[in-house]
């Protein structure tokens, strides 16, 4: 006799799963929401009369490799976090703010445990974003994931109103680019760190930086969100172009929301790469073309200005603690 | 000297994939879509003039291990379909036409041909089911695939007007049943499936079933959408309840959907499984229980309605070529 069970599915850990994760998910419940938990899909409110012409921004988006990472330090709440920051910050650079995500958690064998902590993330970065957890989907698919690995993506819906959509279009010549600080490798270029930095080097996650924290914090730090921050700005100041370094690292990602005729001129001494960027440029040899390819160096999101706005914007984004850096200007290509 | 593309991570393959899968992507362009493909995210515009107090309805989901038969059989856009498809019926269940898909796909190694069959599988059913490709994430993960594997994940995103939302909160006991039938296993129980065909019984893709097809093509059947049908249906009658049947079987779903002191009455005569549930059976030796939870048994959609209105919806739905079956109905539990 066959079984589910015995076919490496177990619908009865799925559903431990649901009961752990139900007052968590209740906890990201905001005012857009309607109807309950289990349905075939989710509700969630079209309705937004503060807006004269609203316009729905989506994304989807994985964590990538860092996964692994997560995975060899037994930290899971983290990549949870990742990942919803990582959705608000695309549709923030489009002008957007969140409304509701949803995730879907793939794995050879469900631990209920390890899907918990991931999903205890994801709604501790929705609450902190305002956004609720409108649906996810678990898949146990006995075969496809090594023992003790997983792999995710979340989906983002958020809202902006048509006129203050920011899509880069009247971005010119001049224009300067103010830049925040990540908190990390946010979620790029793991496969090559963790190439660099343990497949040739040798490090482990216990290594110490010179700045103290040991690899494994420095690898696991979270993908910061710029939610609140860019949206006090967005508020104040006309913000022309807003770009969110992922892979393909600050030109490639910058370059996206550029009119043709345009390009950017780096200025590169006007900011320190962090610690961990150095580190694995040297146990990589990794050339700085590579470099700037792979990671953000630093960098989690850019946003183009009109000159004249640069000093108020970023005295206002000091007082919101931030740290903003001028990193550059828009030039003729 | 180390790259991205020695950590396994091939930059160039991805940019290809998105000019292949390009002009694909833009057919399913509808009305509401805003704005280009390659920004942060995807636009879509929040005006339904035509609705009282528009809901947005939305679902995530996966094909689960359906995608090892994909592989083996070297097929890999009807997957894509069946994705996109198991979405719209999901937030069909809630009443909701589809608005926007957006896809992930993960693998360990990027195959740009694989990849864009898959995606052009998507593109065909969200053309099929007025559904705009919105987004898309494709994420290439070495080591945490197998070669030749891949995921995928599809987030749906659909309206219904409130007054027109279903959720099964005026379903009551004499209710009955309607069913409409799966095109096979669609895309739940694909793990015990090939337990039973494959590991068990020793069949391949290429054996012969008693009605004819192969094997291989049965399985990859693709899962239906149901929603013109039944968007027709819902015009003309109300429909108190709508199940998706995924995993957890007939009852399983559809129960998901029921007040509180009602339960179903199946008639397990009103059908025949098709010969491919009898196949998996005896190859697994599965029970009967087991089957009712794993798989759709033939039924893939299950409408629940006024007893009244049944005549009028079976004959609506036979005019548009569907062979509805009575299937039971609601008893107090």
């Amino acid at each position: 006799m066959s079984s589910y069970r015995e076919a490496g599915v177990d619908i009865d850990a799925g559903e431990a799963l649901v009961q752990r994760i139900k007052p968590w998910c209740a906890e990201t419940r905001t005012e857009g929401v309607l109807g309950g938990i289990g349905l075939f899909g989710g509700f969630f409110r079209a309705s937004f009369p503060e807006l004269q012409d609203p316009v729905l921004v989506s994304s989807v988006d994985g964590v990538g490799t860092k996964l692994r990472v997560a995975r060899e330090a037994g930290i899971h709440h983290t990549v949870g976090q990742d990942l919803v920051n990582h959705c608000v910050d695309d549709i923030l650079a489009c002008g957007a703010r969140p409304l509701f995500f949803l995730d879907y958690f793939a794995t050879g064998r469900l631990e209920v445990d390890v899907a918990a902590e991931v999903i205890r993330g994801f709604t501790i970065a929705c609450r902190e974003n305002g956004c609720a957890l409108l649906g996810g989907e678990t898949a146990e698919m006995p075969g496809f994931y090594a023992p003790g690995d997983y792999d995710m993506s979340g989906t983002i819906v958020g809202v902006v109103d048509r006129t203050r959509m920011v899509d880069g279009t009247h971005i010119q010549p001049g224009d300067a680019l103010l830049a925040l600080p990540s908190s990390g490798l946010h979620t790029n270029g793991y496969s090559l760190a963790r190439r660099a930095l343990f497949d040739m080097a040798g490090l482990d996650l216990d290594h110490r930086l010179d700045e103290g924290r040991r690899l494994g914090d420095a690898l696991l730090a979270v993908h910061r969100s710029y939610l609140h921050p860019v949206q006090a700005l967005l508020a104040e100041v006309e913000v022309r172009g807003i770009s969110h370094i992922t892979g393909g690292g600050i030109l490639g990602n910058t370059r996206r929301i550029l009119p043709a005729g345009t390009t950017l001129a780096l200025d590169r001494q006007a900011w320190a790469w962090p610690e961990i960027f150095h580190l694995i440029q040297r146990c990589g040899q990794v050339p700085d073309p590579e470099m700037d390819r792979a990671f953000n160096l630093g960098i989690g999101l850019v946003l183009v200005l009109d000159p004249q706005d640069v000093d108020r914007a970023e005295a206002l984004l000091r007082a919101r603690g931030e740290s903003p850096l001028r990193i550059g200007q828009v030039v003729k290509a």
